[in-house]
């Protein structure tokens, strides 16, 4: 039953050989590679202003406009040294395998881990935001946001579990029509002011309430520098795009630019020209819509393609952050079930554990994106820092022909995304960059930390001049079965026992006198002619007297022998027969498997399902 | 690690001679035991006035005077005819075995079914009524409420696994200082006010906004009904009691009885006297408290005794539920795991579920008590009238000695409390009682598959005529070994084998063809002369191929033979080993052994886990 909800949900399994045919063209990889960035705006300008507007009330909007042209040129700068880094690393070039290449392993899990701790934030506010845009425009749904994220979250768990390629298809028609909603909000917006002479109900401001500092200036640049994030997706995802995979995945690049340019500077123009204030309850994009369009159907769609487009943003890290949890697993610096691919081929495990850890974000930060925020971004440009700071040491280093020019690009690159970075954990720190400056150390630690373990497992394995010698058949054929009762499921062990040994013993754990009895009656009545040893347990308990007497005087094995336990096992062949019976054998197996001289023997007996009419209760009280 | 953790949270295990130890006397009893219908005074009074002040304002105050007389009517009538329960079921007379023996098992069902879902909603409200108290007395830790309910339950919860009795002497104290603090505070209040002359600071309420009418007179009742929950704790719990068991049983409820008229019937009357109003975020009880006290030493006090109280009444069903469901499970009515005693003797199985649900609960309804009771008293009625008809049928049956008057007592407990039932279920129906009515029938209906789910394996797992007879021990003897690669785990797999049988072949599912070359190679390098079976698996998928290739004529077995599946399995000595590796070997077996002709062996090949220098993590890169 569990297995055919998870077909439904998931779809039917897809054969290796169909991998190739789950890649993206420029338009399918523009929508799911770069929604993230793109959908950025619905709250990039919102969090400059969010630091502003409470200190220097009208005045905000002035600083606004310069902040957004920093950001805006910091765009230019990034776009333009990772159109180097996507020529240098046709197999997709992360930050994490740049890193590690040019800078050394350290770096490279720097790199991974910032990466993987924002691609995981990403999922979270792309989410919240999702719901908020939901919300400015019902607010009646306000109680329910974090239900309603945790829902988009796990749709696009679910979405992605199901493979690449379809959820491209479902959601390309949403990133153009949020593209397009946006252009025409910002030149409408624009023209209705500037020509068609209409006064917007601007909300009571007050002027300066303190002086303006650098820091303030400072933090509100970094709440700003959310919108740039996402960048990277596209140099991760180069082996992605049908070929030519590079020129495709540049092609994105550029346009990505573009639009942004477009959205982001619109969308701070027009909260300036229309005076928006942040708050919890109404984006600032919903109350810029409501007064360009009136609460009318155009309202209605800049919410939902809005909602649309950040949900895709979250997309972007479900496709990509498995796919980079593999390429570390592969390397051996994550756990392996990060490299297996489902059934529809995608990394499914990478896909859960992010569902699993946003979803708990989400619950903790109670859906709201404003209170993400600050972890975000941090680790963003950390990795933007080290992928550029690789770049540069490559070009230095192998110097092909140009290199003084490319250097000169990834050397910048890198210096405005360290000093970014640098400003964005002084400004953030305290409300919350702390937790991912913690995070960071950790995680590169544990990953090395796995590596060794992985190292030490295959050398320990390692067959190197290991010869195939054959012990003692007598060493091996020691058994011994534990039982609890006397059915057909022990009858059918004992006598798989009897064809494979000679030398087996019963063994019962006593914890009542009555059972005991019954099974010493009954062994007698059977005529079962192998030994039962009997033995108390005062705590209930089952190992620690089992292993006592295989280590006594009065078990006849020796030192190095195997003692091979038999359990018999009745296994319930209904899905939800194992909810009714103890797990014994199971609780058993797992626990004697930890000594090295002990096999284990499972040998089951199926209980068919009947289905049994309700009053056979009554029949036997 | 974890299994260190554990000690020291739940203590050394007790030996099940121990259990005789874990037995309360009348002091213990009454305060392990009572506490939840003592505690129920912090709702139920605030419950009946939630219902009439918002709609007949100041004339509330007359008319709750005469529901609490009603409430007192019916607490008398309950208390005699649970005296004779008590008489009759020494071992422990809980609505669902006196509803059993009397009524059927559908009826006992029914009343097993109301008590656990009126158990888990006593832990879910009192800890919630509990976090109102301190909340009410510190409005800053208002935001936590969730948190701070949901460390309680946790609390209790490990409490109980530590056992019986150390719970019991840790809650002695503050159930009678709760009881003594509101004898103060009843008494201190009614003369600073008829003898001192204090004129409260009343709320300004209006008169009569409707009419009243019989229905919401009938609500109130309802409500304030929830006094009365837990006075059956005392019948179920019978066995539990020091010699003379049943003489000590009479006293806690008498004492049990008292107290409840003079806290009850006192602060209703100290709310009328100080017109308190009910509100969300102070608590009746402490809004009384602050007026006769004031903001000192004693205003505290009533609100940590009321909480110490209300987490003790919480405590009741950690100690009764699991009681109850282990009886249940003795009769093959649920799970078989809640009849196991874990370490230090406490049914652990029943303490955990009930915790894990008790805490969704108070996550759903946001940790707030007046949310959840319209969801309660239902189950505690409808178990109520279960019981005392039981017993009025009893009588009528068995007609001992003076059993008209006995008859009598159960016989108007029955209707009076199958009217109250009918009124609570009718006037809280829409509000949430309609979630028990539906749960109630589906809990019957599944216990009762239970049962014959275990009459059903009882039958095919039964020797009834079965006769020893061996099989052939050719039909025993085919291995099959599935192998991932070739290593030192594998070797000693293949080994083992070799030692108890000579029909042994290796199989191995190829899903990427280097991988398979290179275990090609290696077979031949190290000359192993066990047959390797290789087969391609396009969906990555393991049993399908193996079982295919059982079945296929290529394979030796026949129809009838026992195929026994070799799988080699390094385990890692570290705790969080597992983590690090694929499961294959644990996936393969459970799946295997669905099918009743194959056995599996595990050889187990144990990795130790050394304290590796981390640079190892660097040497092989």
């Amino acid at each position: 039953m569990l297995s055919k909800f998870k077909r439904y949900l998931i779809g039917k399994p897809l054969t290796s050989e169909q991998l190739k045919h789950e890649k993206f063209n420029v338009l399918t990889g523009l929508s799911l590679l770069s929604s993230d960035a793109i959908s950025s705006v619905a709250y990039a300008s919102e969090e400059i202003l969010w630091i502003l507007v409470p200190l220097i009330g009208v005045l905000s909007y002035t600083y606004m406009f310069y902040l957004s042209i920093a950001i805006i040129i910091l765009l230019f700068i990034l776009v333009f040294s990772y159109r180097q880094t996507i020529d240098s690393y046709p197999n997709g070039g992360g930050s994490y395998i740049v890193a590690k290449d040019n800078l050394g392993t350290v770096a490279g899990l720097v790199a991974g881990a910032s990466l993987t701790i924002d691609y995981i934030l990403t999922v979270a506010v792309s989410a919240s935001a999702g719901t908020s845009a939901i919300t400015s425009a019902i607010p009646s749904l306000l109680p329910f946001k974090v239900i309603i994220t945790l829902i988009f979250i796990w749709i696009m768990a679910v979405g992605n579990l199901r493979g690449l390629s379809e959820s491209a298809k479902l959601f390309t028609a949403p990133t153009y029509l949020f593209i397009a909603t946006m252009f025409i909000m910002i030149g409408y917006g624009i023209i209705k002011i500037k020509f068609l002479g209409y006064v917007p109900i601007k909300a009571t401001l007050s002027y300066a309430t303190t002086d303006i500092s650098i820091l303030m200036i400072l933090r509100a640049f970094a709440g700003g520098c959310t919108a740039l994030t996402g960048v990277e997706a596209i140099s991760n995802g180069v082996p992605n795009f049908k070929e030519p995979h590079q020129e495709n995945a540049k092609r994105v690049l550029f346009f990505l630019g573009l639009i942004i340019v477009i959205v982001f500077g619109g969308m701070s123009y027009l909260a300036t020209l229309y005076q928006a204030v942040p708050n919890l309850d109404k984006t600032i994009i919903s109350q810029i819509a409501s007064q360009v369009f009136g609460n009318n159907f155009m309202f209605y769609l800049v919410q939902i393609t809005t909602t649309l487009i950040l949900i895709l943003a979250a997309n972007t890290s479900f496709s990509d952050l498995p796919l980079l949890l593999s390429v570390i697993a592969r390397d051996g610096f994550a756990p392996r079930q990060f490299t297996a691919r489902g059934d529809r081929l995608s990394y499914s495990n990478g896909i859960i554990v992010l569902c699993f850890i946003s979803s708990i974000l989400v619950v903790i930060f109670k859906g709201e994106a404003h209170y993400l925020l600050p972890l975000y971004a941090v680790g963003v440009f950390t990795s933007f820092t080290l992928s550029q700071t690789g770049m540069f040491v490559k070009w230095v280093k192998n110097k092909p022909s140009g290199w003084i020019h490319k250097a000169f690009f990834n050397g910048l690159g890198a210096i405005v995304t360290f000093v970014t970075a640098l400003i964005i954990g002084y400004t953030k720190f305290i409300h919350g960059a702390w937790i991912v400056c913690i995070l960071i150390p950790c995680f590169v630690y544990i990953m090395l930390k796995i590596k060794s373990h992985y190292i030490d497992t295959a050398n320990q394995l390692s067959m190197e001049g290991q010869a195939l010698k054959l012990p003692d058949s007598e060493k091996v054929k020691h058994f011994i079965i534990p039982i609890g009762g006397v059915n057909k499921s022990v009858l059918k062990t004992l006598n798989y026992a009897k064809c494979l040994s000679k030398d087996i013993v019963a063994f019962h754990i006593s914890v009542n006198d009555e059972e005991t009895e019954i099974i010493q009656k009954k062994w007698k009545q059977y005529k079962i002619d192998i030994p039962l040893i009997i033995r108390k347990s005062p705590y209930r308990e089952v190992i620690g007297p089992l292993m006592e007497y295989i280590h006594s005087d009065e078990y006849p094995s020796k030192q190095d022998d195997i003692v091979t336990i038999v359990i018999p096992q009745f296994v319930v062949s209904a899905w939800w027969g194992n909810i009714l019976h103890n797990h014994t054998a199971l609780f058993l197996k797992s626990n004697l498997l930890k000594n090295k001289n002990i096999a284990v023997i499972t040998v089951p007996y199926v209980i068919q399902h009947h289905h049994i009419n309700i009053n056979d209760s009554f029949s036997k009280k």
